[in-house]
């Protein structure tokens, strides 16, 4: 076979047969086709798309191109969830232990933060001696012990999609449904789950836009993993203004401990109950929903959850002392305040501006490369259909350097917006897929 | 500017700067901008097209990535042809120097074949001694004696062109009308030239297998030409039979000579006699196309073209008593007469079967790094609309190697399809443009 003439294909608009897709990838993922080939593909098939055969071939290469993990000595069902990424999600710390709680076992492969959105790993690695470097067999041996695991991916993990996710960033071949979805699928499915519950962002902090884009990202994602022998949900959730009242990592910390010890904040128990609440039924752990949330909330009413959080992270390496007295998480030098300008009700809270925010101050990396800065980021956020005095707190900054706190403060300044009237909160759900 | 930003705004569709289309194809040639950021932006222009005025910026710049040769010290209008290749087509052998007896100075960068079409260099090859490697001052000098001259391109022309035209034939870009039309214009324009002929030929021995498709190429050629303050004319003309009677480098030779010494081949002679015609009205050089045709035939009938054909051949050090004797340039060891099978009228003479039994013989390239045998080829084809009897001569074969001989003759019994009735002769040049 001839890469040219497989790039031609997809160009013309054909379907890849399973011997094209597999030669091709496999091919480049041992360097044998050279990224300027790949990048012309990867460009082609952003621009004439795949059908969902074609996508889950690829996933299923992409899966193969390393370890699938063997998790046939764990007799639980196995259930994973995935978010698309956004603002103050923190949504994984807390399903994770509530759900183990419910006699699910969560083997979680988690990503770090790049640009303004966060990362699972770096928010737990704001507790001093957490460790995201299992190995397999360390991982297995957690979620065998607790029931939940976090850790990052190993090298032997899908490094077909570490390599082409390198080569789309810098040519302009990131928003691809096909790509994204092989990308994200073939990672989750390389976990060894039975099932998988994905949470699909869509708004101004969000990758996809509009709820109609994510939901095409959804279905593609769902069809997939179905093609795939796996049980898939997908809820379409909104990022148009952060998840909860925190963003950065020691912050959303300690939102996590808060929410875990009885204290939730409305908007992000939502959407991780709805989240968590399919995990159950897919494992068919619960007769329905309500019988589901009753399980799930008794899960943090018994304070069983806040232990399993504290023992999985213990079995992680982390001080878990920093859990019991979460002042001695990091903590900023800085703290400012920032007001309301006017009075009225805020009608919208943008997750971009407050992204950047954070990301300003330290919280992130523009590149990959970039340290992070655990302490800083946003606390005390307003939602919108808040009704606010002028001059009232709308949040408080986090930060250790008075210049970057300035910037911070000039972006936080554009974040909002305010109506004269009440303002309706939009549903946090849009939809449910699968 | 960030390369992956350039190649985003052209995949969504978008016309880009000349400043976004200076630093993309001038860090490409600098080797700042990698290979495959070039690749994903060729697939993207090859997917979204640009407009005439990027497609003009794009030649500019391609233009001046390398020396732009300065023509100003010959007085007489610069005038070239360019063909976008075929079967048989020694237009320019024949063209160049009777337009040189008319006062016009034709310098012609040409190249070689590849594929099955062949390369005016390499015909010239095939009389020994001819040199195609000359400096631009050794160009010019022959330029200025004896009005015309016929090289190679030098590696210090258009560069950035020979960078991208080799990543293109492995990222199956080739065929995009803007990158076409860029590769082609931005050589010619180099040439110092005032004005050009194209020939953009048609039909199933040629690129563009239609009068439409040969139409759109020739629309944006002639619109970035004139963009860039040339003289431009294109003729749209068949490539569906060879051109002429013979194909293969020593034997094409013969036939140029033949038509230079008043022998003329009557298809051949229409398209020279078309595109040389363009050439003296651009140049000024005639009143009208009737005037323009006389003052050609002038040039045939009086001899002057020939020894024209020969001066320029001698000062580029050909053995010009080959051309004296014909029978000495090379000659193939086996001559194998193919005969028409049936009896009837040719309503085809397919290119591509001839084409493709010449380069079985041995007389173009199946890779750039490929010998030529000079010797081989086709001569004394039949042409379409012959009646035939059965038995009767279509072509002769001229090999060196029985076997290759054999693999020709099932090459060109499928050139052939008859009709019963008589068949009407199309016309070789279905449209002029500008």
């Amino acid at each position: 076979m001839i890469p040219q003439w497989i790039i031609e294909r997809k160009r013309d608009g054909h379907a890849l047969s399973e011997e094209e897709i597999r030669f091709f990838i496999n091919g480049f993922t041992l360097g044998d086709i050279p990224d300027y080939q790949m990048a012309a593909m990867a460009m082609a098939i952003y621009l004439k798309g795949m059908n969902p055969a074609e996508i889950a071939i690829l996933t299923d290469v992409m899966m193969r191109s390393g370890d699938v993990i063997d998790t046939s000595a764990i007799t639980k069902p196995k259930v994973d969830k995935h978010s698309t990424g956004g603002i103050g999600d923190k949504v994984s710390l807390i399903l994770a232990p509530m759900v183990a709680c419910c006699g699910i076992a969560v083997p979680m492969v988690s990503g770090r933060g790049l640009g303004i959105t966060g990362g699972t790993l770096d928010k737990l690695e704001a507790v001093e001696g957490y460790r995201c470097d299992l190995s397999t067999e360390e991982f297995l041996r957690v979620v065998d012990a607790c029931g939940c695991c976090i850790t990052g991916q190993t090298g032997k993990l899908a490094p077909a999609d570490k390599k082409l996710y390198a080569l789309r960033d810098v040519t302009a071949t990131v928003p691809s449904i096909a790509l994204i979805t092989a990308s994200i699928m073939c990672k989750k499915m390389a976990e060894g789950i039975d099932s998988l519950v994905l949470d699909v962002k869509w708004g101004a902090g969000a990758f996809m836009k509009t709820v109609a884009d994510a939901r095409i990202l959804a279905n593609s994602m769902v069809s997939v993993g179905r093609e795939m022998g796996k049980g898939v949900s997908a809820l379409i959730t909104d990022m148009n203004q952060p998840l909860g009242r925190c963003a950065g990592n020691a912050l959303e910390i300690r939102e996590t401990l808060q929410c875990l010890c009885g204290e939730p904040c409305a908007d992000l128990m939502e959407v991780t109950m709805a989240l968590a609440e399919r995990m159950l039924l897919l494992a068919k752990k619960a007769p329905d929903a309500s019988a589901a949330r009753s399980m799930l909330q008794a899960t943090l009413d018994s304070g069983q959850a806040l232990a399993k959080f504290k023992e999985m992270m213990a079995l992680q390496g982390a001080d878990v002392a920093m859990l019991d007295e979460p002042d001695r998480l990091p903590t900023a030098v800085l703290q400012n305040d920032f007001n309301a300008l006017r009075g009225g009700y805020i009608s919208g809270v943008s997750a971009d501006h407050i992204g950047r925010a954070c990301l300003t101050m330290g919280a992130g990396r523009k590149r990959t490369d970039d340290t992070i800065d655990f302490a800083v980021g946003i606390s005390d956020l307003a939602k919108i259909g808040d009704a606010v005095e002028p001059g009232q707190r709308l949040l408080t900054l986090h930060a250790n350097d008075a210049f970057k706190l300035e910037d911070a403060e000039r972006l936080v300044a554009q974040a909002f917006t305010y109506a004269d009237e009440p303002v309706a909160r939009t549903p946090l759900v849009a939809e449910q897929i699968g």
